[in-house]
């Protein structure tokens, strides 16, 4: 067997003089890095020089696309009418595209970013606005989200490449979903325990839900987090075990 | 002799509910439409909208690059950091190629808009920026400016397309620079004079100052506008005037 | 019986260079104006020219709070944390009713703007943030609303003034509810039809739904659009009408 | 000799999730708190949230008014027309005192920030434009600035009250301007020093220039920086220092 995992993380969620999270230590863990592309965070410096420490380490870039809410990180849901959707990521992929290239890579896949990440899903207009403009704009273009979202269902229908992710530091209902973060232990906070769910995720294809069953559950990708001292810390460690379990950790883009 | 000349116009310049100008109506006159990329003006579907009817019109899209003021729409001179205005040229001149590719069409070549085309015609630092962004990002694309600006002058050292624009409906000082819009006397309102003003240019490459002295001055593109019912109509003067000179309207890109 | 009523409209909803509706033919003709505070549309000189104008009118100014959506002019639904809501109303009016006060006037009541609105009509939560707002910061301001939206529920309740406003161009459902705006019908747009519900409104207290079926209805305000000239006429014919019905129009507040 | 000195201090400079400095830390220490009002940073929940600990400790809440310009934080300096600028500002300063308001207190100065205060420094109208919407607003609220600055001199003008700042973390050129940012040597980083000039400016009234030349400068308020741990407590020292040095640390608004 020769089990394999790519590491995502979200970089670049800094804003004109403000910074989240240490965009240069999780370079050098991650293999795949969402960057926020403007509508959330993310500005036009902040992205390129995302890009180009991407470049440097030989990390695929990702467009973190996201409702137009600065003010709310793109975190609260928005009614946005499909074809205005559409446009919107067209816009974002479009700006990071431009970005990326002069920093000599190109944006490898696209994944939507808070609100909208969780809208899309279940919710199958949202999802297809996403879809079709990735599908618009270059179908080659991977699709990265949760298993069983109607994300990935409308990728896969749209003959995109869907690919499958998983939270080790995340809560899951029975159901496979994320338990919301508003809820009371939505969030895995113990670092042992966190590795320990990555490891399993990546090698048996299984994470534990909230009430103790057995997920099945094969991911392409683990997502990480580093926007605080320890979070990059663990992002290490989870990489770390990974590899002492024999998981080759490489991106999911070639 | 065979004279020709490109008309160009600002498109897209509406955000969400608001518009300014009648796009639709300027696509049959012009041959290029300089398109707001979302910084002083033009949403994603606005954007989008503007390069679908260029495409239906055989118009060539340029990115109207601007300084991010929504609020003044672009108007108001901002010190921004060089390395930053071309990041943010980059970022809007990338939004508008994506939603281009999937109108059919690409950006075919780039213009300032307002306070940043103004601060371009003299100040290096900032000229030097955008012709950065312009040639990082595709060196085969155009820039437009006033002819005699730094702007050209640094497209030029660059090994970029310098392409000179003329304003038939603005004042001219004898230095060939406008008489900026806070002045009186700034812009041309008879049409009949702007109509003669326009011909002149495209067939005899000369313009008269405010004081009374004849400016040479080749330019291959002319700039019209479109914010005003009368101005449409004046733009449809302007080209079938240019007709009945014999001068071929065409757009200067290929 | 000396029957009166009340109109309001929503003013100032342009924003930098863009403008929407003719507020100043509108301030001849209403009793109220609903200010837009700077989150959908409405820049601080727009608002400042409101309240100006409203002065010389002898026109109350209302507060119209919104979601922070420029893009969407805040008509779409989002998300928003009831605490966030709370201040994001109590800046917009602190802001507005600066700008009253170097007019000579205050702000004299609130009303929610687009998305904010219709939630506000069913959802508790952000009814009740808004309203907390207002009574933080002047208990004694009313607010407009739906007649039997959990808006004007939570204003009672919270000792504030609960105003009913009727829309004599909008279609009812048979619950008082407003069919929504992308409904087919949801409009009403033959003029004589809406004279002759504004002043059914206004002396009836009564206006008939689609389903045919009479909706008693009592109201201290209409609410008539001015975004578009023939819009700007009906608003006049509307007030004729009242007048002609021996409906005197004056605002609600005194 | 009962020497007085107030210290103030820029908080409230976040905007969504991003922080920027430690309010809390800060209101424990200062005893005027210049909060952003969401033109270069500080949304509404975050002007509250200064407005209610600067109750709670008993400082004083100025209004840090700004261009509009949250992606370079105010630090550019933009061309904004005077009415727009005085408009802009009576916004800030309206939506900042609601929020004041509701917390218990009131704005009790205004203070420019960034670029607007330079600016302000030698640019009558901007300066003239600021001041203007302080006499408008209530010409009882002091202006805070840099001694020699037309910004104290129109308020003087206007009748309002000037209230001269030091900053002992800056160098001073010998003509009692502040040198810039970015001349290498523009900051006194050496905290020893800091505290000895803080000291030096309450008790003596003088500053050492750049050139060695020492300045006469009475000032009413310090500025201390609290972007950084260090700072912090490099501010906790100063006003250590003064107590020490027997000048009582007391906010300059009664």
């Amino acid at each position: 067997m020769s089990a394999a995992v790519d590491l995502n993380s979200d970089l670049g969620e800094g804003f004109g003089v403000w910074r989240l999270g240490d965009d240069e230590a999780l370079l050098s863990i991650v293999t795949s890095a969402n960057a926020a592309c403007g509508f959330h965070a993310g500005d036009p410096s902040i992205m390129r020089s995302v890009a180009v420490g991407a470049v440097a380490h030989d990390v695929a870039v990702g467009a973190q696309v996201s409702y137009r809410d600065l003010a709310g990180f793109g975190r609260r849901a928005m009614d946005v009418a499909p074809d205005e959707l559409t446009n919107d990521v067209l816009y974002q992929l479009g700006a990071l595209d431009g970005l990326c290239r002069v920093a000599g890579t190109r944006v490898r896949y696209v994944k939507p970013h808070g609100a909208l990440y969780n809208t899309c899903v279940i919710d199958d207009v949202q999802a297809g606005a996403v879809v079709r403009a990735v599908a618009e704009y270059d179908d080659a273009l991977p699709i990265l989200g949760l298993p069983g979202s109607a994300l990935l269902r409308h990728a896969d229908r749209a003959g995109l490449t869907p690919v499958s992710e998983g939270f080790a530091d995340r809560a899951y209902a029975p159901t496979g979903r994320l338990v919301p973060r508003s809820d009371p232990g939505a969030l895995v906070t113990d670092p042992d325990v966190v590795v320990e769910r990555s490891v399993r995720l990546a090698t048996a294809g299984e994470v534990v839900a909230v009430d103790g069953s057995v997920l099945a559950m094969t991911v392409s990708s683990l997502c990480v987090h580093g926007d605080s001292p320890g979070a990059v810390e663990l992002a290490g460690r989870v990489r770390q075990a990974l590899g002492d379990a024999g998981v080759a950790v490489r991106r999911f883009v070639s």
